[in-house]
């Protein structure tokens, strides 16, 4: 359905671009978590290293190395 | 199911023209997303660039480079 | 599963009528979106020229050209 | 992973058995939808006509002709 | 991934063996929908006869003769 | 996607050897069910017998014999 | 659609590295369940033995063995 379009940025790309860098994810649930993004999957299934999860009211809590289901995945921000 | 229908303006055609123009999303959760569509998938997954989000009660929040999910995205207004 | 029925009306005969004519959507989220149907395609992701969105107890809102996507509407009306 | 079943009344015979008939939807979001079943695709998209909406509260809607997306139709009754 | 187990009872065999029998569906919403099955395809899809809707608040409404999507159903009891 | 990994307990493995014991599901709704599990197919779908729905603030109640669907359930715990 | 990254860590490869050692896994309805990682399948269903579930405001739950959906899962520590 989607031909070749030099021109584009695809999602995939960026995010290939991003590996070992850090992003801030947000999630469906409102939560905010930023680490190194160490690598994701075709479903955007994702890694995480030194990830911290934020949400509004709550300290901030260490999760440390995390894989998050892409299916509760609203955006991905670079940092 | 779809024949070829050159009257209509099809979803993909129409993003394929917003690439590097200001595009405004509505999200699930109410936020919206004003940015330059940079581009996207078969999924409806996003690039915006100079992203700006913005939520009724708060303030905009600079994300900068985002990729967006499409299962979370309700409408893509061009701008 | 479905063989042919003649005497149905199918849903995508219906959206194909009705290109370039007005339609009313009613979003998951409760939103309206009046305007003029473009075009769609097999997901029913929608494209609306002209779109204004109404909620409840808000001002209608402006939105031009719009996509829509097809898994978060629940009805389209023709008007 | 089913076979045939000939003492069966399967939810697509049904249906079929309802085209030109007057229905009644109830849909997730709690509305009821009325109007006569005038056909239906394969995921249960379906067209009524002289559809009226009813919710608890509010007034009936005049739909008047109408594409139901399936995924948020919960039962159909026919009437 | 799964192989054939005798000494199972699948899910599709218990409902077919309801068929023409009374069973209670509860579904999503929390209703609970009581009637004799009909039959059912293979996304659960279900037809009902003589439906009775219940819920904890409101009165009992009879439905008669129901579709009822696969999708909105937590589960199925005989009775 | 997943290559053979011997020293692994599959999801499936454990719930095809909990087939004849007593289960306790944890479903989306916050409900809990206990039984004892008769069977179940490859959408985690499963079968119990002599189930009783038990909800934090009202009564248990027994279903007897009742196919729960997959995708209402969180998960399920071997008694 | 993704290519081989060598460089990158996949979602997969952190779980199948995990097997045998404890993770904590928050759920879609806030729960969180500690435990030792068994196995997991393709659609990252889960099995955890020794599993504790913590609810903000109730007393930690043992749960011993358990299946745990995908589809309901969040995030998955290591610790």
């Amino acid at each position: 359905m989607i031909g070749y379009y030099p021109f584009m940025v695809l999602p995939n790309d960026l995010l290939e671009a991003s590996v070992n860098r850090n992003v801030s994810l947000l999630l469906k649930d409102g939560r905010l978590l930023d680490g190194k993004l160490s690598g994701f999957d075709q479903y955007m299934n994702l890694v995480l290293e030194d990830a911290i999860e934020k949400k509004n009211d709550s300290e901030p809590r260490r999760l440390g190395k995390v894989v998050v289901r892409g299916s509760t995945v609203v955006s991905i921000s670079l940092m």
